[in-house]
């Protein structure tokens, strides 16, 4: 155990130049913990000749990061180039075929090709560890794959995107309206300039695939994640949200029912005073629940340099100390085929707000279709005056504005989310309303 | 790797019956994590007969648990029994020395001899896993011995005892005396019949000097942390931190200085809206603060069978897998000598609440004694009247009451305790105050 742990860095943005940083600050606490040295032997990048602060002639330089993955001067791959395919993909697969340890921060890499890859790794009995894919610096895959492995885990959720994360608290906070915090974002380097995949909810559910077959040892099934942006999140859905004594959160959830495996991402209206609650910014959480365990929450950067690069660096003392998992827990082999509970199953509350005309018999076409599915309402509000006078129309307001549209919330009780749709498609088909309805899932967390 | 592992489990308790419990429940989900069958070969308990609603007949039973600790039949001492000497300790040591892995939730044993049983367990090279003896289902053993390893831990602190955390949520939701809340502990089996350890602070200081020597590398140094409990918080102290936007918790803080590590278990003042302060009831939480990773907070059940037992379980299972690192990270003989900064030299921001004679000069002359030591004030709270009155005296009042005492309430900027302590005793000897100084320490967290 005295020969040093020799690796390869493919990828030096970010992270890879943060791993840098931490190997030269750290380094004499990390060979002490690891009980043998760690030594960064080989890295690997598209600009050699960038300036990223730091000496790189120490170490073996590579173009081409498969070649890297490949070389005998290396004992451990790290791959932080990210993408799904092209050249983080075939440097992967590169590594394992040569019996090289892998450590990634690779979520879209391992959310579509995770299985095959837990399944290489195994066959060539290394490592392939991912910490740094699932929420930045907060130890979760650590959590999951070692400490609650006494539990049945029933549902993890979380708190996935810091960008999202950002936009809502500014949202709330400073009133802003969705694109001026997404700008806001982009300025202060928290969002691309192409935000769509962080937005959208595509990068939370990247993530939630990975802690879904971590918690259910089930096959990663990223295309079976029911997936919902938060760019239709508008002042007004905040202000009643904290009225009602809600935040609103894009979440991960994933959650064994009868059915089957429910994933999904949209935005959720959590409690004020839940841990969730109260994540905001930047920062990142996971909560996971077991049969014994009770909840457990992780809370910590999600993104960033130093937190996803102290990640990497404790899988690598992993790899040096020889604590070598399956990737997903169990054997690849026996990871079990993903069922899919339909989202039109879910059950929860929810709040809807309709732009509605104020017009007679709006209101009671509206009530109408609620009562035809059966869903029950908890509370009904509408924005600025009293709702009695929404269905009754007002008979002394001048035509102009008799019949433009006013805000209406309904908040339901427990229902199902195939009566929503439908209630919402009747509604739509009535025309008594201006635009899309917004539909936000609550849950007690 | 597929020879069972087989425990003795010495201790059925709470803890003890809990892990049982998991063992009926979830005994094929963790012989698969593990890679190889886990099973209980033996028991020992101080009576057998007790019923603790399980059938013991499979288990070989053990009068004795250091005879057990000795037995060929098992492979791994499983030490439930609790206390810092006695047969807790006797039969750990014979385990330890009988090459037996160690897994352990016993905080008072460690806290008083860890050093010694770590140098013990790696003579012997076997583990001493103990994720149970610190905030029960919360990983954060595991999460310092080897999820932040990459990192130089700065600071780390929490809310550790989950029965004073209980009985702070009730002073401050039901507006509860001290007394008061601590019998509602007692009634919903939250506090012991006598409380003293848990509400004095010893609880949690246990359970700190092991987070200490986890976060600096340095030998366990319980009889150095400074420890002040719970019961004197008086609801007039919870009313003014809730006016001021803070919640009092008991913290147990260590925190590296220039002159060395600060250990300390104390009534603090954490802001609204800070991850801790959102910590309720008898949940725990652990934050580690490190030099890449930032803020890694941790939020789960501080105690009972099903979360203790969960951590317990993950310890056997890292036994199973062979994942075995030294009980404290680094080698025995490399853990550091701790070196103590005085609390004297803490500095901070201090809550001061005192019992002023409504007399003239009163005010004045506790204003003389905090300019005497160059401490500022950052506002001045009188409860019930204007705080212009106070050193006025006031003409009106009849005598009965022109003597009777007002509480003040003095918030310092940054000061060193050691001006605070020499003004509150120049305070106490000016003979205007009708009872002790309450301070408590304020933490923007």
């Amino acid at each position: 155990m005295n020969n040093p742990l020799k690796l390869g860095i493919a990828g030096l943005g970010t992270v890879g130049t943060g791993l840098l940083h931490i190997f030269q600050k750290n380094s004499e606490k990390i060979n002490l913990a690891s009980g043998r040295p760690i030594k960064v032997a080989a890295v690997s990048a598209r600009n050699r000749n960038k300036d990223r602060g730091l000496a790189l002639s120490h170490y073996e330089w590579f173009d081409d990061p498969v070649k890297m993955a490949e070389d005998p001067s290396i004992d451990v791959f790290v791959e932080l180039i990210g993408g799904e395919e092209g050249v983080a993909r075939s440097s992967v697969e590169a590594a394992l075929n040569a019996k090289k340890h892998v450590v990634t921060a690779n979520k879209a890499l391992l959310a579509v090709h995770g299985v095959a890859l837990s399944g290489l790794a195994e066959k060539n009995d290394v490592a392939l560890n991912f910490e740094a894919a699932i929420a930045g610096g907060i130890p979760v895959v650590k959590t999951m794959r070692e400490s609650l492995q006494g539990n049945t885990i029933t549902r993890v959720y979380g708190i996935l995107n810091g960008t999202c994360n950002y936009i809502l608290t500014k949202m709330e906070r400073e009133g802003q309206a969705y694109d001026e915090a997404l700008k806001d974002a982009q300025d202060a380097g928290f969002a691309e300039v192409d935000p769509t995949f962080d937005v959208g909810g595509f990068d939370a559910a990247h993530k939630l695939s990975l802690l879904t077959s971590l918690a259910f040892g089930t096959e990663i099934s990223f295309e079976n994640i029911y997936i919902e942006g938060i760019s239709s999140i508008s002042p007004i859905d905040i202000e009643v949200a904290t009225d009602l004594g809600y935040r609103i959160k894009l979440l991960g959830v994933a959650v064994q029912t009868e059915d089957g495996i429910e994933q999904r991402v949209h935005p959720t209206m959590v409690p004020f005073g839940s841990a969730i609650a109260e994540v905001n910014g930047v920062t990142n959480c996971v909560n996971i629940e077991g049969n014994f365990v009770g909840d457990v929450t992780l809370v910590g950067a999600g993104a960033g340099a130093g937190p996803t690069a102290s990640s990497v660096m404790a899988d690598i003392i992993d790899v040096a100390r020889g604590v070598i998992f399956p990737p997903f827990v169990v054997p690849t082999n026996q990871l079990v085929a993903y069922k899919r509970a339909r989202m039109r199953q879910h059950e929860g509350r929810y709040y809807i707000r309709l732009s509605v005309y104020d017009r007679p018999g709006a209101f009671a076409a509206i009530a109408n279709r609620m009562a035809e599915q059966e869903i029950s309402l908890e509370s009904i509000v509408q924005r600025g005056s009293e709702v009695g006078q929404v269905h009754q129309g007002n008979q002394n307001t001048p035509q102009s504005s008799f019949e433009s549209p006013i805000p209406v919330i309904l908040i339901t009780h427990k229902t199902c989310e195939n009566f929503i749709r439908k209630a919402l498609e009747g509604i739509e088909a009535d025309g008594n309303i201006a635009s899309r309805p917004q539909m936000i899932r609550i849950e007690n967390l």
